[in-house]
């Protein structure tokens, strides 16, 4: 099993995805929302690029989340925090999502043979599926607005750490990625703490939501993206 | 005076290089090779994207460097060892070259306000050179057919480590280089043989090559290119 980690979306153009498991991370905030609400019952996830269209599910009776730049767009009723998909509303329920980074991530990634949901909050049932499936997987880093960040990068660093000696390492950017989280795990909260993405959304006050989402293996849920939605393979929370 | 680090000359879309100074480095070996070739008394280097237009330079007299995959290009009088660039045959020669990855590099980054040629082997030299301008700076990593590479991160880590104080961090990908540099400076030769392209070039024999270019201040020379040609502001080897 060869792992290779893409930077961003905007990259995906030097990767070849076809019989491929892409892994999409966007660590803050999207995809640690997804596990979370699957977590606590969703029914299912389903990922659109645009807000037009976000907006039109909802209208349609879905319940909607819409964030762009860190904030949650008016109108919409869900926000782009863990916390959120918390609540019994969303149990059973199948929700509308988009956001500035994750969901153009995965709907970027449609040529692979398949697309799983990933975050710190269900790495080893990440992890424990890659090894089952033995397919070659490309790390696909969310970024910001295009551009590299810290926090997805970790998040591939650390899946790489787990999944060792099961997987061959051919590529710079996943060697890379497995020394900065190798270097900083003992305080990973600190490191991130000097990153961009988090300077920028310290202002909207959520150094909660950050903790939260850098936390391992809080649900062993499985989220799959697959024909336009995402739905959990595995669905019972840890606690 | 801002730092930022772009992984690849293909990213380069996302910078705005107006008013900047941009630092070129292609570590194995492209701009290691310039470096060493002014250190010993090289009058000037003209990089061209394409080997047809090193071909027309060679056909004018000039000598001319050719190289594709790691290696050289039949017809041209000089391949991308730095060995090859300390004979007297080079002393006030002007020299054409063409490499994979480097001057594509120096070419796409035409709008910035300055463009400087980088390496460990004068690496301080640029690092003065970037304290005295106080201007924001791009390090940008040439990569290995627009892919991140190690080498080139490596590098953009130690300069900013070298700026230390006197530079501003706003961007992941500049704290994410720092880190990784900070957590293998001990060992970088060990580190950078697990990379894809040293495991790629270990074929052609070039470990001794690969040591020199990861070697600090062997030179103080400060290559700057304008108008389409490279020239040394600072001309003499520190041995």
């Amino acid at each position: 099993m060869k792992v290779e980690v893409c930077y961003s979306p905007d990259f995906l153009f030097q990767h070849e995805l076809e019989g491929k498991i892409v892994v999409v991370a966007d660590i803050f905030r999207a995809t640690s929302c997804m596990v979370t609400a699957f977590a606590h019952g969703a029914d299912a996830i389903i990922p659109v690029a645009k807000i037009e269209e976000c907006k039109k599910l909802q209208s349609e009776g879905l319940p909607a989340a819409a964030e762009r730049d860190g904030m949650k767009v008016e109108g919409f009723d869900l926000d782009n925090s863990p916390f959120s998909y918390m609540a019994q509303a969303i149990a059973s329920k199948t929700i509308a999502v988009t956001t500035t980074n994750g969901t153009q991530a995965i709907v970027k990634s449609t040529n692979a043979h398949e697309i799983v949901i990933g975050s710190f909050l269900n790495i080893n049932t990440v992890a424990e599926h890659l090894i089952h499936s033995n397919r070659d997987v490309i790390l696909l880093c969310a970024g910001w607005k295009g551009h590299f960040n810290i926090e997805d990068t970790l998040f591939a660093g650390a899946l790489i750490d787990i999944l060792n000696e099961k997987c061959q390492i051919e590529q710079d950017a996943a060697w890379a990625s497995l020394t900065i989280y190798q270097s900083v795990k003992n305080n990973m909260f600190e490191f991130v703490k000097k990153s961009a993405h988090v300077k920028r959304l310290a202002k909207l006050n959520i150094h909660k939501d950050i903790e939260f989402c850098l936390t391992f293996d809080k649900y062993n849920v499985l989220p799959i993206y697959n024909n336009g939605k995402i739905e959990n393979v595995k669905s019972f929370a840890t606690y």
